[in-house]
């Protein structure tokens, strides 16, 4: 454990006993560094931490105190989804663009938005990275920065495997237009139209789309709040229907914020393995953790190249950006034809700007204080929800990312909120978007990923307001 | 006619008389000034056209003189290709794929290649307009910049439109990554995996790559090496296939570089019409003319909304940043919504850059300049073709762009010509790879959009001698 943890678990410790109460105030931080022997620093990351967990409430001058009164919070689902073991055209793309569009609105109070609020990011500092590659952008780039991709950001990319542990060689990596264009053209490279393919239930819209686009089947596979996808759930839906492919995120699930442990990752990886089936792992929300370390994925347990990996910087460091990534192990070769074929290849001096910040430094930096941020919006969030939404909500606790998925009481019409909602002004993502069965009709996904306030409180409430009536 | 026009005209009148012989010096520009009362660079505009009509040479620091005995130039190809009348699958992409990895080595004289020296382009002055706008982007363009694009940047291409005499509304136009993913997306938006789709023999590798991995049929129709598509045959073609699309280049078409008259521009959009069938236009070239003005696409007689119009800023502008769009009429929502759930946006720092760099002014200096660079760089390509290839030999003279498609007597084998010429560090685009029936095996696309110098002179004599061998 480290020292801030050690002092935070400390604290928490005091407060659970009652020794510390609402509304008192935390030791001065000058008071901590001398009796503790500790820097002003380590003293700030166990505030954050406590801020976060909910225990402590900053107020500007003044100090570090104890939350008032524990906001009640709601209970977190609890069961695996049960969708219909069946493999399934898709048709819920009408919808999804229907439902996105309406709330795309530049006063809305965005709790359906699939991004974070461009505010949290470095656009300042990455703006510098720009100005500095563009001028110096050497005219060969141009043509030799097209797929794979310009090689210094390749081995950026490499590097940050390592950093986690992984070896994923530059040259598997393949520069993309952000994270989305990288898993279309991974399943465009292990599947032909009227094939199956798994993925999780609910799921990320745009898988859904990326099926429904490609005259693809879709399979969708029970999947637990906190632990992702059911494994035996799995092998079965396997034997009966011989996908050729799973599309997933292991790590913060969209929308569910489910994080599979590394050891079922593990025996996942080992599933699909002895099935030869390819698992497509959609990763962006991975550096958004709220943990000691970056959860490691699927990827890293892979011996037989059967996982295309596929993250992007646009949701932890330049949204806008349109840069991301793919490992496809054995696929590489592929997806990089893919590619060729259909967008060439990505931005040059883009490519070259983000390759300039991460050699200059300051991206982990970046990230503490973007995860620090998030997981206090979250806290905040939550207890808006408990406070505000009707007996019987359910919400989960992601240990990272930027999603609430909100179980509201059954007979709650999630689409019909949806659209009182747009009427005051906010927007909010129903359940059905995630499934091509269109179920999950009383949830929510809701973004907590905008800086939180008087205006988010009332949106909450109003929306609880909503949901009670329906 | 202009006054430089003028000025020219009389030169070549005198040089044709015999007034003027190989070698003699052209008039000073400033005698030419005063003796005709005009600014100097009209005289330079003058000399620049006598020298892309390869009828006068610059001599560093000494002035123009009369081209040394007219080199003598090849025939142009005479006949329109005969394909046979079928609709077929397409499986040429390993081909294009192996012909294109083959030639991609840094130091290969380049005659295969797709892209025209990076070094024609205005890279410092783009950069700086990315530096500036990069460090003065609104983090809310992160998000309002995706599909369908910066409305700044939307705005100078409608305005571009609009000065070549076409009404295309700022809210049809589609930012894209690079004309390509917009050809692609607008097949994917008028297609349905089987159905026909015309092309013209020969055509583009990228479309034929497009159809194969999408699915669909080819049918390739008979085209003039000067004038384009044959239109009795497109119409035969049409009644007896029913295509669901067209596929055309028309103007400087990829890799025959002919451009189709308007007139006939307009007869190709009400046959169309009549038949109700989507023409998916490609203009990437239609900037690099070399006569008055910019050859007006298809796309400005349509009255129905079926043209679907694609070009870029790659091959005039930027190459490398990777920014196109689509024009795609009466489909213009379907092609979004095909952007939305593929690549979802092209990258919001240089969409805003670009806008900055055409809203600052320059970029029709610089397509004069390169314009003129072209001209005079294919005028030595042909002369050479001219001198070191066998007799029987015919290649095009393109109005603009920078391909020469060049007809090899009958036996000569381009695929093993492709294979020696790398041997000898050339590379150049085969025939059969421009045909899904691998047909014009006699025929070469050769680039001209790189520096004329000794060792390209020396690179034609090779493939001349490979030829003449073979």
């Amino acid at each position: 454990m480290k020292r801030y943890e050690a002092l935070a678990t400390d604290i928490e410790a005091s407060i659970r006993a009652g020794v510390l109460r609402p509304g008192d105030r935390l030791p001065s931080v000058r008071h901590s560094c001398e009796s503790r022997g500790i820097s002003a620093s380590t003293v700030f990351q166990a505030y954050y931490l406590l801020e976060a967990r909910g225990l402590v409430r900053a107020r500007e001058r003044s100090g570090y105190y104890v939350s008032e009164g524990a906001r009640k919070r709601p209970p977190e689902p609890d069961f695996a989804s049960q969708p219909r073991d069946e493999s399934v055209a898709v048709d819920v793309s009408e919808l999804v663009f229907e439902v996105l569009e309406a709330g795309m609105a530049r006063d809305m109070v965005a709790f359906g938005s699939a991004f974070p609020s461009p505010l949290l990011f470095p656009l300042a500092r990455l703006g510098q990275a720009v100005a500095a590659s563009a001028q110096a952008l050497d005219p060969r780039s141009t043509v030799d920065d097209l797929t794979p991709g310009n090689a210094a950001l390749r081995r950026q990319i490499a590097r940050r495997y390592l950093a986690d542990g992984m070896q994923v060689h530059t040259d598997e990596i393949i520069i993309t237009n952000g994270a989305l264009e990288a898993l279309n053209l991974c399943l465009a490279a292990v599947t032909r139209p009227g094939d199956s393919v798994v993925v999780e239930s609910p799921t990320f819209y745009a898988a859904l789309q990326a099926l429904e686009r490609m005259g693809l089947q879709a399979i969708e596979v029970p999947t637990h709040p906190r632990e992702g996808i059911d494994l035996a759930a799995l092998e079965h839906a396997i034997a009966r229907h011989s996908p050729k492919a799973c599309w997933l995120m292991t790590t913060f699930q969209n929308p569910l914020g489910s994080l599979m442990p590394e050891a079922k990752k593990q025996a996942l990886v080992e599933l699909l393995a002895r099935h030869g089936v390819p698992l497509i792992e959609d990763d962006v929300y991975a550096e958004l953790y709220f943990g000691d370390k970056r959860p490691l994925p699927a990827k890293a347990f892979d011996r037989e190249g059967l996982v295309l990996h596929c993250s992007s910087f646009s949701k932890c460091l330049a949204p806008g950006y349109r840069i991301g990534w793919a490992a496809p192990g054995r696929f590489a070769r592929a997806v990089a034809r893919q590619k060729l074929t259909t967008t060439l290849g990505a931005s040059a001096p883009v490519q070259s700007a983000l390759a300039t910040y991460l050699e200059r430094g300051g991206f982990d930096k970046h990230l503490r204080r973007l995860r620090h941020t998030l997981a206090a919006q979250q806290v905040h969030f939550i207890e808006a929800v408990g406070e505000h939404f009707p007996p019987g909500t359910r919400a989960t606790r992601p240990a990272g990312g930027y999603f609430l998925w909100v179980e509201l009481p059954p007979g709650v019409d999630a689409l019909r909120l949806h659209q009182q909602a747009l009427q005051q002004g906010i927007s909010v993502a129903p359940g059905p978007i995630f499934s091509a069965a269109r179920g999950f009709s009383n949830c929510l996904r809701l973004n907590y990923g905008h800086a939180w306030n008087a205006r988010s409180e009332q949106a909450v409430a109003t929306l609880g307001r909503l949901a009670s009536a329906g």
